[in-house]
């Protein structure tokens, strides 16, 4: 069977969450988009920041936000590895993130289309649009190994 | 009537809180109390810092595991004077903070006890305990004082 190859800010996320594992921390990757160009990526890093909040999203965010000197991401897009928990969620909404690309679902952690949905509230100011799926092999696959090789 | 004093970390965050109004800022402000010492006090910086994150648990919580040197902050308190977001709510989970006490409460961005009740799903691995109201009388003045000067 051949496939639709990926779009490329999916491969890039990809590569992040891949240079997340390297460097010892759970293989989650996420790019911010203006424009068809990719302006901020970033890779979960909790533990070598020591920092709770530094989830790939969140630093991809905070990169794109200092390079355009706003506070408001309006029109951008993001793409991450696996589906946002509800801190992440909530900056996406901050930013106002115009689309949201997630590849695989997070069942256990995720605040998108499980748990607390945190778009699906009216105390959410801004919703992205949400489209799921696209990588979901690829990204799920490198958590599988990351956490089969900790246990 | 007289009123029990204010406990001092929350006198910390509303002085917080009026230092985010002087330098322009919705006035919100927090702390991280360890062992009934003040470690880490912010107060909401999104616009001066162009950081959609920046909210003033966060910049607390960052700070505090910074000098703590560790992302986790076991047995660690937050008092902030509003009911915290969902990204906030999502932050104090993942830093593992094990008491919140907030002043207000936010029914229109609340997401504690109202809207996504973050910490209310089995997605939420880590939730504090949860102490409403102490100060709501001066947080909630110095928020409606705020926007009322910018209507």
């Amino acid at each position: 069977m051949s496939r639709w190859p990926l779009p490329e800010p999916m491969k890039c996320a990809l590569d992040q969450a891949r240079a997340g594992e390297s460097a010892g921390e759970v293989p989650i990757g996420a790019v911010v988009v203006k424009d068809g160009v990719v302006i901020a990526a970033a890779h979960n890093a909790p533990r070598t920041r020591s920092d709770p909040t530094a989830h790939a999203e969140v630093l991809a965010i905070r990169a794109a936000a200092q390079a355009l000197g706003n506070e408001r991401l309006d029109g951008c897009e993001l793409w991450v590895t696996l589906e946002p928990c509800a801190m992440c969620a909530g900056a996406i909404s901050h930013a106002r993130i115009a689309r949201l690309y997630y590849a695989a679902p997070d069942p256990k952690g995720g605040a998108v289309d499980h748990g607390a949905r945190v778009f699906q509230h009216e105390q959410c100011l801004h919703a992205p649009e949400v489209y799921a799926g696209m990588g979901e092999d690829e990204a799920a696959e490198l958590l599988r190994g990351f956490f089969k090789a900790r246990r």
